[in-house]
């Protein structure tokens, strides 16, 4: 079986081109398929304050209405993703910027209406990740880029969290490939202490991470996307690392020696 | 030979959803490989204005600054191109929208600074197309969906001319495929009169084209516009059409029924 990697970056490391570059440096030198999941970052918000679309809110959550996913579309499926192409390409990998539209890649439902509307927002369907299309394209050589953009064929573009696409891919893409899954972000993992970057938890499994919450050591946030790791991992991924962008060398290399998960 | 529809699309029609809606499905539609070139319409002017970054003129010409540029490529490589490709998916045509940088499809080279410095304007490469690239994806059932996007290893993302991205890409792939371009705008041809719809000059070639311009019946930008779609047929494309966008389906068959320039 080949090996595949796919990489979620996140937004505070895609605001800040200190930490971007080299990243993206660091990502065009890993060998093999790689897949690199996007999303946007603070450009999206300060684009849409420029322009007087405010983000909404029902009972705290963001609501996509259609001037919002007029802005996501240009900003995350045209700004940052060509960009992010184009300094890909500059460092010699041959990148290609899709949304889940672009080869029907990524089917969604949009969500269903119960107490809030989400608006435009899409959940990745069962199958819905378009398997044999991203494999010709890795056969072809080329590195996709995904924007956190899904597709409905009663709706059209949908907004879907960029955790998720990289997540429901990486699932998909693991009947084909050994699939390593890296969420890179500003911290150097899941950190015990918040203040002390040097206490990152090496490892964690489904009773780790029970115990982790009952500790309240994992909370807010962190809590839906270490669940979706393990999630991914039960679906078949072969390793879930999370951890800082300028280490990615670092962390590929960590699952290759350790063989964590495997 | 395979035979190879590529289509551009004026920003005219872009602007004006009754004429797009049935242009696009009048694409969807045509039979075999096909591949469309938009520009952007007015829609990047509007959106400028809301952010405050106005087009810059020199002597004349439009000069694409940096904020120029990261508007089209928010506007035409993510607003314009996702959305077209999603409005195909629906129906029925297996898109995929691309900028010059992905897959490095466009390589071109910043304009050289003469009187004027056009900021990031990219002229195209000889040989520049990646024909191999778009083969691969018509292969694989794609249709490819280009934005007005061309990329330099030495600069990054550059502002071209969409005519001119059709003209290069039907010229680069006439060499593989029996390859038709079609420039779809408002109007139903080149006319002989502005005023009257029906006084569609049939054929031009370039005898007609100079006794064309000595009566000043062909001016101002269809100058140009002929100009490349007689250097594009006199570099093999088999067949160049200009014609209104609703009327595409007839465009294709009108060069089939009569051969034109064959």
């Amino acid at each position: 079986m080949k090996s595949l990697i796919v990489v979620k970056i996140g937004g505070h490391v895609i605001d800040n081109p200190g930490q971007l570059q080299p990243f993206l440096q660091a990502f065009a030198g890993l060998e093999g398929a790689k897949i690199l999941v996007h999303g946007g970052g603070s450009i999206a918000t300060r684009m849409g304050h420029r322009l007087g679309i405010e983000s909404k809110y029902v009972g705290g959550r963001r609501i996509t209405d259609e001037a919002s996913l007029e802005l996501i579309t240009m900003v995350y499926g045209g700004l940052v993703n060509k960009q992010l192409v184009a300094v890909l390409q500059q460092a010699g990998c041959n990148a290609i910027g899709l949304s889940g539209a672009d080869g029907k890649m990524i089917l969604a439902e949009r969500r269903v209406v119960k107490d809030v509307d989400y608006g435009f927002v899409g959940d990745v369907q069962a199958g819905g990740v378009n398997q044999r299309f991203l494999q010709t394209l890795l056969e072809a050589g080329l590195q996709p880029v995904l924007a956190p953009l899904s597709y409905s064929d009663s709706v059209g573009l949908l907004n879907t969290n960029a955790d998720t696409i990289a997540q429901e891919v990486a699932k998909a893409m693991s009947s084909y490939y050994a699939t390593q899954l890296i969420y890179c972000f500003e911290k150097a993992g899941v950190l015990r202490d918040q203040l002390e970057e040097g206490s990152v938890i090496p490892q964690i499994d489904e009773v780790s991470f029970l115990q982790l919450q009952q500790e309240g050591v994992v909370a807010d946030g962190m809590i839906p996307k270490l669940s979706n790791a393990l999630a991914a991992r039960a679906a078949g991924v072969q390793s879930i690392v999370i951890g800082k962008a300028a280490d990615l060398p670092e962390l590929v290399s960590l699952v290759k020696e350790h063989k964590y998960y495997d």
